[in-house]
C-alpha cells in the first residue's frame, strides 16, 4: 500500500505516525537519503568530510540555516523533525535512544545533511534486469567496516563501511556501468573480487544488515555505503549527533532519474 | 623514431619497405585495425557475423566495392594491399603464407573489413594512469579461446577470443568505466576473475601472445578481442582469406578520442 503513495503523501502519514515501517519500496521512483544531523561548531567540518569522502558521503542536500528543520530543496513541507519513521540520537559517539520523533531533541544550532542512499542504484539496476541478492532474499544488505580510511578532517577520522551484493561478473560490469551514471547515490563500486584486500574477514558476517547467498561463480562487489558517517560518528565522537535508523529513510519528491549524470 | 610519424608517413614508411616491425607505439593518438579480407560471396555474411557480434567484432570500416583496396574513409592514401607490415593468407581456413604485401594475392572480389583493436583502449587507460601489464612487461597480450559462443551466421560460427590484463579491482572498476566510452575498439570488458568460469584452463598459458605476470591481488580482466574472426575463419574455412599478422596493424588517420562516444 505504501508503494501507492507519494512522497509527500507517504511524509504525512509517518509524520502522524501512521506508518512506521522501513521506507524499502516506499514511493519507487524517488530518492531516499541517509541522514545526519549536528550542531553548527561540528556542522561545517562534516559539511568539508563530505566533500573530501564523495563516494561513502554523497551529499544531495543540506539545511539552509542552523536550526531550520526544513528541506525546501528536497520536497514539498519537508519537517525533518517527524517525516523519518526513526530515528537514533548519539551523545558523544555512543547511540542513546531510537525515537519516532526528533521534536523534543531538536535544538536552534543544528544543521541537517541527506546522504545519497543505495535504494537510488538498486532501483537502476533491478530496471536493467539485475538480480540484487538481499532484496530477492527479503533482507537487509550486508554491510563491512573496511580498512579503506576516509579522508579524515581534524575531528572526522574513521574507515568507509561499503554495503555488498554478489554478482557473476558480467553483471558486475554492467553494474559498473549503470552505477557510475549515478554519482550522488555511491557511483561505481569500490572494489570486487577478495573481501580481504579490504580487510574484510568473514564474508558471511557483515558488520551491519545481514548476511546473503553468495552463488558458484559470483564475485562480491562492494559498493561505499551511506553508514560510513555513523562508522565515523561513533569515532569522532561529537557531544550530540542525530541520524535515521538504518532502513529508515528520508523520502524526497526528487526522481532517482534525476540524478542520473548522463 | 616512428612514433614521431604520421600515419600517412608511416603507411608509406611499411609500403616502401622500410618499416617491417609491429606497429605497438606507432604513431599515438591514432587509430589501429584489424584486418579481414573476404571474398565477396562470403564478405555479406561476414558483415553479418560483426553485427551479431559487436564485442569481438567492432566495425570501423568496410571497403566501399568488392575489389577496391582503398579505404578512404580511414585515411589518405591508404593502400590496403601494401599498408600493413606483414599479412596472413588463409585458404580453406589454413593459413598457407605470410607476406609483406598482397599485391600478388589481390583479386578483383575481396572485400575488406577494418576492425577496431584493443591498442586504443590501452592507449586510454595508460592515459588514465593505468598499468598495462602486457606494456610494462614489453610483451604481446595474452590472449586466450573461450567457451563463449559468437551469435552463428550459417557459415562463421566459433568461441570468442579475449584478451586479458591484470588489475587491481580498483583499476578494473575504472577500466569497465574508461573502456564503455569505446564500443568501437570492444568497449567495457567480458569478464574478470575466475578464468575458468569461460573455459580458460590455464592463464599462464594463452593461445596466442605471451603470458604475463598476475601480482598478488590482481583480478584477471578479460575483453572481447579481434583475433575471434581468426579463430572463427579457421573453423569456418571460407576458400580463401587474408588477415594483418597479429600486431601488424592498419594504422589510419582516425584520432581514437574520435572513438570515444562520451
Amino acid at each position: 500500500m505504501n508503494s501507492a503513495l507519494t512522497p509527500l503523501e507517504l511524509r504525512h502519514r509517518i509524520r502522524a505516525g501512521q506508518y512506521t515501517g522501513n521506507t524499502s519500496g516506499c514511493a519507487p521512483g524517488f530518492v531516499q537519503c541517509n541522514l545526519m544531523i549536528l550542531p553548527a561548531d561540528w556542522a561545517d567540518e562534516f559539511l568539508r568530510f563530505c566533500t573530501l569522502n564523495p563516494k561513502p558521503c554523497p551529499l544531495i542536500g543540506v539545511s539552509d540555516t542552523a536550526g531550520s528543520p526544513m528541506m525546501t530543496a528536497l520536497g514539498e513541507d519537508i519537517d525533518i523533525r517527524t517525516d523519518l519513521p526513526n530515528y537514533r540520537v548519539f551523545e558523544n559517539g555512543k547511540l542513546v535512544k531510537t525515537v519516532p520523533d526528533i521534536r523534543a531533541d531538536w535544538r536552534d544550532d543544528l544543521v541537517v545533511f541527506a546522504i545519497g542512499c543505495s535504494f537510488s542504484f538498486e532501483e537502476a539496476l533491478l530496471a536493467d534486469g539485475l538480480e540484487i541478492r538481499n532484496i530477492s532474499e527479503g533482507k537487509n544488505v550486508p554491510m563491512y567496516r573496511t580498512n579503506i580510511e576516509c579522508q579524515p578532517t581534524a575531528r572526522f577520522t574513521g574507515n568507509m563501511v561499503v554495503s555488498m551484493r554478489p554478482m557473476l561478473a558480467k553483471d558486475a560490469i554492467r553494474a559498473v556501468q549503470i552505477c557510475t551514471r549515478f554519482p550522488s547515490v555511491h557511483g561505481a563500486p569500490v572494489h570486487l573480487g577478495d573481501p580481504a584486500l579490504i580487510g574484510i574477514t568473514d564474508i558471511n558476517a557483515p558488520d551491519y544488515g545481514d548476511s546473503v547467498s553468495i552463488h558458484p561463480g559470483e564475485l562480491p562487489v562492494f559498493w561505499a555505503c551511506g553508514v560510513t558517517p555513523q562508522n565515523v560518528v561513533e569515532q569522532s565522537r561529537p557531544p550530540f549527533c542525530i541520524t535515521h535508523s538504518p532502513g529508515d529513510m528520508l523520502v524526497t519528491d526528487l526522481r532517482n532519474s534525476q540524478l542520473a549524470v548522463l
